[in-house]
This record gives structure tokens, sequence and C-alpha cells, in this order.
């Protein structure tokens, strides 16, 4: 397989044309983030995913990372890559100047953390887990505990882990035994085992910093027990002194269907000295808001799955020779590309890709809004977009990247079940990404419950007057795609909105049939959002395209996978609505339904 | 992963009460095969399946084939179970008692393939290969070659292999390049290297008899020019004796995906001795009745897929506990197959593997009617059911299973991604399933083209008018639940004959649309293909209760699995059929669409 080149033309398309770089760099902190900026960044992004990253992905696939006396080697390359990484700066570009990063806004490091996860999404969990353990002890751990760790975790001198899992404890994080007993020195000593701890032990630094869940002795049982602490592999004194070697020891790692690179490990604290983040009994409160963040970045690994996917397929259909499709002229063989049933594998690959890219960098922009805009307003209601479209972008990201990197094989036919070709590792990599970070479930019951009927469903609400603003005006268009576009688009909203107001009225007296239809509202609610953002995207090509100028290829290639989303993808919503509203009485039978 | 258990109960409902056993023996060559009988071989063979497949599975997975220099191994405990496995009489159960088989019904041994696909999947293409061979010669030999290899053949001692793929020949067989050279003897030297040979090269049997495309010197280009040869591994006399190791080597076996345990060689003929099956120039016709009759064998590797998902997602949901659904009350943990969205995923999963079961087994047995009733008419009819039916069958069945297994990962949480656990294995072992004997994307265009447009659609209506008498009848019951079904049958019914009819229709003015839109009639045809089987379980089982007696809790399983196929798959009929009829245009977009 080819290595990962970035799809610069289509995120500087999506970040500058389709969301516009003003609603970012009207912000304070962003003035300087100029399309000159952005250009050399995503650039020189692209060139290190294409350069340094993309080319250790298959033999790390390969070597997978290996145990042995409680050490993990990291596949040839992955270390001096890392080092590479954070020289360069990549490791820090979105975390707060305050906290030492380079302050940049999230809707560009979210790009080129799609290009980290396209080129080695088994080397981007490692900086992704470490930004996601910088943000929690940022965000609540003491003064003197952030200087102790933070400036070598932003630095990339250290990495960051994040410990929830334990055996009996997956997505139900109420059943963390892990405990925590004081000591005299206003230490803890953590004792417990944690599992599928991504990065937990490696070789590309001398130290790892630890964030776990456990519970202080005494503590109350459930999730309000629970408390986060930090604790390091090496002991660190007051002074920032390396000391001992902690009682934590990596007893295990994962064989895994994927991302085997990536060391996920089996922890166990055997009385670790711990330091307390924040407040006692906070510790999931604390961990979700670090959650939320890394749920974003994992939507983007659906994203990276799908751009990976339609670039090993495309490269492949137009180099294949193979039959001839009836209705085509003239003899030999033509390029797979040229049968229509390819070409629509093709433009399902592409199509969700680019529809869950934009939807993805929207959301990164209602970050950027929601943390730094002036009004209080804006900034509230940016966070309650956030909020709302992150169990979408987590969860239905990763499911179409699933489906698209499973599409991606199909197109190589046999060549595709072979390992060398590449397809398979795609899909073998992509699959874990429904799972981690909560399930595709869990995001669902996020949606409907937290996110919709909690609030009577008024974000949702606010969302679909701006989509539906988009769909009438493209409706009003003499060009025939953007009509189309707009009428699916317009037919997709009137599914959602009937399905949300559906779920308010339901919360209370049916919240089984709700949780039953929670998947199908999650996947209505991306197919309708990424159509949104492809009607977008389609109305600005076709706006560019009579303007003259710009390239016409690429703009009516816009304009053409829109129409191809609309007709093909989005004009589900009516099935899924069906779904939503009509189908969980067929789901909650009697156990005898199950055998 | 626990190990596989044949489900039973459910195909003999399907085999003796959906589809009806009379179907069957009321054939001449099958007055023998009762209930009793029936019954004794699926216990047989799922005792079979249970004590010696499928405990080889995982390592046969972990150890895969191994090649060196030219012999292959194949993992431990495989030689000894394809020992067994025809000691048993398992191979050869529906070979025709003319060729030296026990001539049983299709409709039984596509029952006992389903459950060595679901026990070992990879262990099961050994034999299903050696059928093809064995009936691409019994069906066009010459009786002296038939005399020669197929007693062999057909007791085990030797198995058969088929080869078509080369390097730059997959789905398009005109471009076979092997050549066969004509000797004064009467037979051929072969030449050329052929790729993806299942069981090419193995340790279970002394000899390997491999069925070969090639052409005959001056021998016209593309299909019309290409001859069948059989090539057997080491030479056999005209009196039967083995002679001296044939010109063919296993230059290497392929790293795949999946099915590991199963060595998929790489052969290269360098002038080996090559005997002609049948006439010159007619081995894609001789190799497409092979093909097809395997078709319906991969077909059921879906069902497997569906089943062996089934078995282990629900054992683990009903041993996981985790969380507890809002709206249900009682504190503590529950079993994770409480929560409605495992309880969804779970369904789908079962609703998949029966549906695709009956339909399998209706296949099979319209297999064994075209064969031998005594009306001509009905065995016409019955046959083209069964082409109807095939691409449908290899299709559909194969999509589902690959969603099954996913999904059944998903079940798993974290633990599905951990190869431990087995549900991984299933979901890379039944991948392979869509590709090989022809991708779904040939299968939807034979559907199109060859079993609808060119028969204007005469078949297809033949069996939409039986669908609907069964939609129908189920409308005007008092039964709830089976009002449910009637009516999305009826409307899937809808669907499907209108999107045929615009097949039929559009066939000769707008054949690349058809083809754009094909994998969605296909879908449409299998969902709802699928639906009238279930719909029929539901009425019998509605029937049966009653009556009363019987097993009830499988009986209402059957009848709410049914009603939540209706509703949450059969559902999405309205979309294909959209997608058939306006989904083309988008699909055939300028070259730009796909950049």
């Amino acid at each position: 397989m080819a290595d990962y080149v970035a799809p610069l033309q289509d995120m500087r398309f999506v970040l500058k044309d389709v969301i516009g770089l003003e609603a970012v760099n009207t912000l304070p902190p962003f003035a300087e983030v100029t399309e000159d900026v952005v250009d050399a960044i995503l650039e020189e992004a692209g060139r290190f995913a294409h350069e340094v990253l993309s080319p250790l992905n298959a033999a790390g696939d390969r070597a997978g990372s290996v145990l042995k006396e409680g050490a993990v080697t990291t596949p040839a390359g992955f270390r001096e890559a890392y080092q590479r990484f954070v020289a360069a700066g990549w490791g820090n570009m979105a975390v707060s100047a305050d906290a030492g990063g380079q302050g940049l806004p999230m809707a560009l490091a979210n790009a080129a953390e799609e290009m980290w996860g396209s080129a080695n999404i088994a080397f981007k969990l490692c900086p992704m887990l470490t930004l996601g353990a910088i943000e929690a002890l940022h965000a609540n751990a003491s003064p003197e505990l952030q200087e102790r760790f933070l400036p070598r975790m932003v630095s990339g001198e250290w990495t960051g882990t994040m410990n929830l899992t334990e055996p009996q404890a997956g997505s139900d994080l109420s059943l963390v035994k892990s405990r925590a007993t004081p000591q005299e020195d206003g230490t803890y000593r953590i004792t417990g085992q944690k599992i599928f701890i991504t990065y937990g032990e490696h070789d590309f630094t001398d130290n790892i910093v630890h964030t776990v869940l456990a519970r202080i002795d005494g503590a109350p049982p459930g999730v309000k027990g629970i408390s986060l602490f930090v604790v390091p592999k090496v002991q660190v004194g007051d002074d920032g002194s390396v000391g001992e070697r902690n009682a934590v020891r990596c007893i295990a790692i994962e064989h895994k269907l994927g991302i085997r690179a990536s060391p996920t490990a089996v922890l166990s604290y055997e009385g670790a000295v711990g330091h307390l983040v924040g407040k006692a009994h906070h510790g999931l409160e604390y961990m979700f808001i670090m959650m939320n963040a890394a749920r974003l970045s994992v939507g983007l690994e659906g994203v990276s799955a799908c751009e990976r996917a339609y670039q090993a397929a495309r490269a492949w259909a137009r180099d294949r020779l193979q039959g001839k499709p009836a209705g085509i002229a003239g003899a030999g063989p033509l390029p797979i590309d040229r049968h229509p049933d390819v070409r629509r594998m093709l433009l399902t690959i592409k199509a969700l890709g680019e529809a869950s890219r934009a939807l993805a960098y929207q959301a990164a922009v209602y970050v950027d809004r929601s943390r730094h805009h002036p009004d209080e307003a804006e900034r509230r209601r940016c966070q309650a977009l956030v909020d709302l479209l992150t169990p979408v972008v987590k969860g239905w990201s990763t499911e179409v990247g699933v489906e698209a990197a499973s599409l991606g094989i199909q197109v190589h036919g046999g060549m595709g079940f072979i390992e060398e070709t590449g397809a398979a590792q795609i899909l073998r990599d992509a699959r874990i990404a429904t799972i981690y970070e909560g399930t595709t479930g869990i995001q669902a019951n996020d949606l409907v419950g937290r996110k919709t009927a909690r609030e009577g469903g008024r974000t949702m609400a606010e969302l679909i007057a701006r989509m539906q603003e988009t769909a009438s005006s493209l409706a009003g268009t003499p060009d025939r795609d953007l009509q189309a576009i707009g009428k699916r688009l317009g037919e997709g909203i009137g599914q959602l909105s009937s399905a949300t107001r559906w779920i308010v009225d339901n919360a209370e007296a049916r919240p089984l049939e709700i949780a039953a239809g929670a998947v199908a509202y999650l996947k209505l609610s991306g197919y309708v959002m990424g159509g949104w953002m492809m009607a977008r995207a389609a109305d600005v090509a076709v706006k560019k395209l009579a303007q003259g100028g710009g390239d016409v290829a690429f703009l009516e290639g816009k304009r053409a996978t829109a129409r191809f989303y609309a007709e093909q993808l989005l004009s589900q919503s009516a099935w899924l609505a069906q779904v939503v509203m009509h189908g969980g009485e067929s789901v909650l039978v009697t156990d005898a339904a199950l055998g």
C-alpha cells in the first residue's frame, strides 16, 4: 500500500471555505492564525505524517509491541518517531499557553490529529492519551502537582495514560475496585489491577505519568466514591528530581485484532505512591471531562480510517484492470474504477470520509468558541453544541470508519484479504474505535439521555433550525445537484425532528424503548448532520465554480460527492427514524427471543 | 470462547416445520429420508462439529498452515480431523449414488455444511472444494477419467481443488493465460501460475486432484478459448496406479486476514501432465456449473458466521455484569443482555442468522427438486428458482455474516478486540466470504442481469407472488405480531416489485445505472426473501403455540425474532429500492468526483 498523503485540499476547504476561518481567528487568542499559518501548519503536519509515521505503519503492525521482563519494546522506528514528533512540537499544539503548550485552535490540532490517525493510528494513541492526562491535571490538580508533572508531559519528555478499566469494570466505572490508602505524608498507596491501558508501558520515554481511578479507603460505593490519582512510573520528588521506580508493573500486554504496535497494558498497582488530583471522590467527574475531549479524538479516528481506506482503494481501483461493464463500448479490460459497483463503493468511502471530517472539524470549532469567545452566551451556546456533537462524532464517525474500511477491502477483491496489501490492517485498526472511550451504545445513550431528553431537545432544535436554513436555501437554487441535495437534507431533517420530538415526549414513560432505539437515533443524527456539512460544502463549491477559477475538478467532485451522499446514504433517514420511534417494542421482548 | 454447539432445534424447525420435509422426501431418491433419519444425521453432524472441529478452530488460527520446501503442514489436529471426517462419511453426503456418494438431499447436506462452517471454517473449505471438483468431473469428464480419479476423491482418499485465478485474472476469467500444450499421447502439458488456490497444497492426503483452467495452444482469446483440465499432484496411471510427482509446485501460501489454518496456495505449473475434461474450449462453462454449487456453499458461510457470532455474543452477554439501564428498578449491575442496545445487537445477529439459514435451506430444497422431481416442469421451475436464489444466498448471506460478526465483537466490548476471546476471529474468517467465488458486486450483476432482466423478471415475479400469499395470509390473522410482520413483508415485497419492474424496463437503455444499483437490489432481495422465511417461521410458531405442546420458549422466540427482523431490518426496503431506482445517476458521475 502506498504511503499516506494528507488530503490537504479538502482539509483547507472545510476549514477555510465551508466553516470559515473567521469562526476561529476572530477569537482573541487565535488572531494570528491566518490562512497562511493554517496552510503552513497543515503542510508540515502532512509531511510528517507522510514521511515519518506512515512508513512505520505496516511494519509496526507486523512486529507489534513486545513485553519482556516487565519492559515493553515498541516496533523499530517508533521510539525515534516519537522523539521527532515531540521535538517538532506536534505533541502540544492545542495545549493552552498557560500550561506551556502552543495554544493553537482545536480545529487545527484536529486536522493534524486526523493525519496521525490515518498515517499510523497505533502511534497516534500515545500523544492522544498524553493530552488527556495533561488536560485532567491542568484542570484539576493542585499547582504543586501541576508544577511537578505538567512541564515534562507538555514537552513530551514524559507521556501520560488514563487508567479507568478493571476486569470487572468496563463501561460501568461504578464497579472500580482499586484502592487508595492515605499515608501520613499526604500521598496514597494505590493497589489494584487496571486493564486496557494504552501505552501503559513503553520505551519512548523514561517516565510515564499514570492518571488512575481508585477508591480511598472508606469511600462510599458506586460512582461517588471514586477519586483520581496521579501515579508516575518513576517517582518524582517535590523538587522535580527523578527518584525510585514506583510499585506499578506491566504484567501483560494484549494480543489484539489491530493497533498492534501500540502496547495495551495490564498494570498491577502494588502499593504504588499516588497523589490525589483535586478533591477526593470527584474522580469520575474529572475523568469525564478528559474523556469528552478524548471522545472527539477517537471520533477523528473514524475520519482517519475513511481517508486511509479511500486512498488505498482509490489507488488499487485505478490500476487494477479487470472486466468490462455491460454498457461501455470498446474492447479490453478496464480499470475497475470504471465498474459502477466499484465506483459506488469508492464514492461511499469518500463521502463518509468527507462528511465525518467536516462534522468533526465543525465540532472542534465549537470547542474553540466555547472556550475563547468573548461573549458568555456564545460560549455557553457553543458548549451545548459540543456536548451534543461529541457522542455523534465519536459514535457515528467510528461506525462509518469501520464500514469504509470494510468496503476498502471489498474494492481490493481477493487481494484485500491478503495482509501485504494493507487494506485488512485498516479494518483491524479501525475496529476498536467503536468500542474504546465508550462504545457506540454508550454514546447513543448519552445522546438520547443527557444531551437530548434532559434538556427537552433544546440544543438539537437549535441545530435543526440552523440545518433547515441550509436545506431551504439549497432548495431555492437553480443548480440541479444542489436542489436534489437540499431536498434530501430537508427530508432527513424532518425525520430527525420527528425522532427528537418522540424521544423528548417519551423520555419519562418509555426509557427502555428509547434506549433500544438510541443507536438508530445516533446514526440518524450522524447522517443528517454529515449531510448538512456536505450540503454546505456543495453550496460553496457551486458558488466558486460560478465565479470561475479554483480547482474545477475538485469543486465538481465536492458537488458530486455531496449528491451521492444525499441520495445513497442520507436517504436512509426515514428507516432510521422509524426504528427509533417504532422499533423499541420488538427489542424489549421476553428473554425467550434470545434463546 | 465456548465450543460451538449446533443449533439443531432451529435447523429441524426450518427443515421440517417451515419448509416441510415432504418437499424433499417425496422425491424418488429420498423416500427413506424420514424425520428420524434427518434427526439422527443432524445430531451426529452436530456432535462431530462440536467434538472434533470446533476445538481446533482457535489453535488452527493461531498456528496457521506453514510452507516449507514446497510442503505445507496444516495446524496440529487438522490432518487427523480430516481422516475422521471422511471415515465418518461426511465428505460425500450429497454426492450422487452413481458417483459413489451417499446421495442424500442437498438440504440435509447443507445443514451439516453450515455446522462445519460455524465450527471451523478453515477446515470446511477442503471438503467444499473437493465437492466442487468431484461435481465438475462427474458432470463433464470422460468415463475413463472419472474412473481414474473420482472414486478416491469421493472416498476422501484424495482431495480436489479449483484453479481459476491468476495474478491478472480474478473476477475476469477471460484474462486467463495458463497454457496447455497437446502431447502425442492425448495428454497436455500445463504451464502457468495460479493464485488463491484453497488447499492447493496440504498434508491431509497423498494426492491432490487439481481442476485447472488453461488455454490450449492456438485457442481463441477471451472466454471461448478456455478449457478445463484435471492435473493431479501425483500422476495416476490408466490402471489407477500412483506414479511420479507431477510438475506442479506450491511456491507460496498467503498471509491472510482470516481462515489462516487453510493454506491458500500459489501454484506453479511447469509442464505438468494434465487431462482435458470434456470438450476443448468449454472450460468456463463447466467451471461455472461447479461455481454455482460452490456459491450456495459460500452463502452458507454467512449463516455459519451469524450462528457462531450469536453463540459467542449470547454467552458473553449473559455472563458479563455491567451497569443498569435507566428504567429498570433494583440495585446492582445486571448482565449486559438486559441493556436494550445489547439486546438489539443480539437480536440483530440472531435474526440475520435465522433468516439467512432458512433462505439457504429453501434454496437447497429447490436444488433437490430441480434434480429429482419426476415432473419436468417442476424441475425447470425449481432450477429457475435456484438460479435466482444463488446470487442472493451467496451475496446477501455473506454480507450479513460480516455484519453479524462485527456486531458480535461489539457485544463483547473491549474484550471483543482481544484475540483470546475468539470474537475477532469470527470476523476475520467471515470477511473473505463476500469476496471469493464471486464478489458481492459480481453476484449482484448476475442477479440484475442474467437472473432478472434477461428473462423479463419472470422468476422473480413468480417468487414475489408466492411471498405475497404469505404476507396476505398473515395480514388476516388475529395475532398482533403476525399482523405487524405481514404488513412489513407486504411493504418490502411492494418495494422489491417496483425495483424489479424498473430493472426490467430499463435493462436496455440504462445498463450502467442498473449496475450501479445492483448491490442495493441484491440486498433488497435478501432482506425481503429472508423476511418471507421469517414470516413463514413465525406463522408456524404461532400455530404450534395455539395447538399447545412444543417448546413454548423456542416458538415464542421465533415469533419475536421474526417481528424484530420485520421492524428493524426489513423496514429498510424503501431505502434500498430508492437507491436502485434513483441512485444510479449519482454513481455515474465524472471522474472528478473520485479525485
